[in-house]
């Protein structure tokens, strides 16, 4: 069968590759010491000025009849308004959008340096980061970079990702962003190889997975167009007889013992989405209650939730200047995932969560996805489920805690606290419906098809097995 | 690991217990003989009389100001205004468009005897239906009808898709409908397994997939439904060393040969939707260009594509009477499939289709799908690429062809002829950038996931499958 293949063999090789490449902790190419160095070399000699300025004074941005935000292209992105209803909401809420239909691509370039593949990187700046430049994907691209709507230079590196420019595609997969903020915005989590040398433009550095598996133990290095093309990186793991806890974590990532089937995990969310009910309407800005809009900004009348600002971008040695609107969450997030131990096989315990922008009702979210700071004054009983869990996990329990950012693009300063905590064996097994005890090798099967994990389990779940190595 | 399953071993049962199911092409519990005076029984008995009445005398349904069309409880569907961008057609169009946010349950109850498991069917009348009563799901349910909106009598079996009413689910999986017709709409394909004795019901019959096979070769008898849970059965076909027709399609089905990885595909799939573009903005159905709304209906200005009529419906036995509105498009649609040879696996010509109402900006669909009649007085040049290629095919290079009804609780009278053409060594396998070689076997792996074949395509791929027992 001379012209065929088989599709089994492909994903094994792949796995094995970037699994040697996660083993590889430290490499010659960039000694994590020297990038240390590298990395706070391009934050200083970050000149890019971020200044506040009022929303009616936003260069190339026009309020429509009805309140709208939008380019005056017509092109890049918008802030509307959002009607939404639900099951567990009937009479619903209204409240700003980010709508953006254009599908972006996060294009992580890889390359062999001894035999092991490495990741080219790219310390990057976006006008919403909170610590200066974060090291991002190779290519960060919109279907409006691709056909040349900006005006600005060609995207570098973007051409490796189309096979016909010498690059070889390993993984390629259609993600969603942030439910609450964005309408339905998805994403390609894309990683091709390059076979040919490439040259290292400034602010671009290899790293294996390793070496990245490392940075993502610190705050707001990796950014999250990075961490969520990582977390479709097919992996394996060692696995040995122990019951230490990076033991029974690689046991979840090499499978397939699970304690429910993929098929049923996958039937339990086909439930969930029939059973729930979300209607989504778009509707004008003004028309959106509870929001007030000024020449300065738009905010919830409680101070809660969010607020849509402005800002001028400028980087004093380029030319390229800009103004956008940003979305700033109030207070910091959190996103929590509960881990158990089942028959010495790490489950997480992952929610399937409506949000007001969710494409198909709902996805795979952590545990528990909230801003602890709007419900500060919130009964105990109408808090987020097992958010009280979290908040009272003993030290000892806790695997993993660090703040990541939320995307620099469209997020100003907005952080979340990934928490990953161990409960024990006296935790109960059974959970209410919306709930679901998965394992990291059935997160990865899922991972390969648009739709199942929100953008905030993908990278919780992409910290939690970083562990591993 | 007492607690824990093995994710694969259900899945190959499962494909066996079907695959015997599909090779038993006819039963005891009802041979087809009896089936046909059965179903011509049903038919005959069928009292539900529809009649045409104007849009403005429906019952229960009232015209919003803006024009759209929607129930007075405000549950069901309505009908809406929908403008439309792709990359193709930069300056869009607007329609009239089904919404409906809710999912349907299209559910198949199946039940073993002697050891060969048989598909609780109902001959269903559908307001719009061409023939009378056709060859249903066990049940078809909207989420209202679940939480009871519907005042009327309980769904009859709808409890025991319900695993804890002592069903258990086989197959549960979340698809599309027609992207020309309905915004983003999603059904729910589940078929799940009575483990005590049923009582048949009026209007029901146990048949096996092999039956059900046989009957998808008549015109307008398995409704699209039904077709659409079939597609989705995990099925196996016994391969010999023959390269007559039925050998080659069962190398297709069991696989995994490929002319393409199935990470290819997708890959492919992800890169038409972003490359392509959609924009989807819902607008006042007053808002439509070029289409009326009189007293009696709503129609294009050319008279092509679709009306929206109005009808009621009554069954004189039954309490239960209603009107609504029906999408009656003003042709037969096709929806063809080119299939070729390639190292002896039959291999099917997909096409990643856009269309007004599609999720996630592409689907697969067939080669060629289109109404012909809208095309008639287009030149060759702009009409669909590869219908000359069916209109002309040689009778003995057509493998299937037959008339299948879509469905007729929205659509009136609304008939595809579904063909499949093979092709010939000469076809060229290049083919241009959003089509794509795949298999049977690919496909199965494929409609396990949400939104990859649309339902087009899951109709014409059911039916070429089932040629194979």
């Amino acid at each position: 069968m001379g012209q065929l293949s088989t599709a089994a063999a492909p994903r094994w090789m792949l796995t094995r590759r970037f699994t040697e490449s996660a083993g590889t902790l430290d490499s010659p190419v960039l000694p994590l010491a020297d990038f240390d160095a590298w990395f706070a070399g391009r934050r200083a000699a970050c000149d890019t000025q971020v200044d506040r300025v009022p929303l009616d004074r936003l260069r190339d941005w026009r309020t429509l009849p009805g309140g709208d935000l939008a380019h005056v292209t017509g092109r890049f992105f918008s802030i509307r308004g959002l009607r939404v209803r639900t099951d567990a909401n009937p009479d619903g809420w209204s409240q700003p959008i980010i709508v953006q239909p254009d599908i972006g691509a996060l294009g992580i370039v890889v390359r062999e340096f001894d035999g092991v593949l490495h990741c080219l990187m790219q310390a990057k700046m976006e006008p919403g980061n909170v610590d200066g430049p974060q090291l991002s994907p190779t290519v960060q691209a919109t279907r409006s970079n691709y056909s040349g709507v900006h005006r600005g230079r060609a995207v570098t590196y973007l051409q490796l990702l189309r096979p016909a420019a010498g690059g070889r595609v390993l993984v390629d997969s259609l993600q969603s962003e942030q439910g609450s903020w964005f309408l339905r915005k998805l994403n390609r989590n894309i990683v091709a190889e390059a076979v040919d040398d490439l040259p290292l433009a400034d602010n671009f550095c290899w790293l294996t997975v390793g070496q990245i598996h490392r940075l993502l133990r610190r705050p707001n290095v990796v950014n999250m167009d990075a961490r969520t093309v990582f977390s479709c990186l097919p992996l394996s793991a060692p696995t040995d007889e122990g019951d230490d806890f990076r033991a029974v974590l690689r046991r979840s990532i090499t499978g397939p013992a699970a304690y429910h089937g993929l098929a049923d995990v996958t039937s339990w969310l086909t439930d969930v989405r029939f059973r729930r009910e979300l209607v989504q309407e778009v509707v004008p800005l003004d028309a959106v209650s509870s929001w007030r809009r000024t020449s300065t900004d738009i905010r919830h009348d409680s101070g809660r939730y969010f607020t849509i600002i402005g800002v001028d971008v400028r980087a004093s040695r380029e030319v390229t200047s800009w103004s956008q609107p940003l979305l700033a969450p109030v207070g910091q997030g959190l996103a929590a995932l509960l881990v158990r131990r089942i028959d010495g096989v790490l489950h997480l315990l992952l929610q399937a969560r409506v949000e007001a922008g969710t494409n198909q009702v709902a996805e795979l979210a952590p545990t528990v996805q909230c801003c602890p700071a709007n419900y500060r004054d919130v009964p105990r009983d109408r808090q987020p489920r097992y958010l009280a869990d979290v908040q009272a996990a003993a030290a000892g329990s806790i695997r993993y805690d660090v703040v990541q950012s939320e995307e620099g693009g469209r997020f100003h300063h907005a952080q979340t606290r990934n928490v990953v905590v161990e409960v024990g064996d006296d935790f109960p097994m059974d959970v209410p419906p919306d709930y679901c005890w998965v394992t990291l090798h059935q997160v990865a099967a899922l991972l390969q098809h648009p739709g199942y994990l929100c953008v905030e389990a993908r990278t919780i779940v992409g910290c939690l097995r970083a562990l591993a190595y």
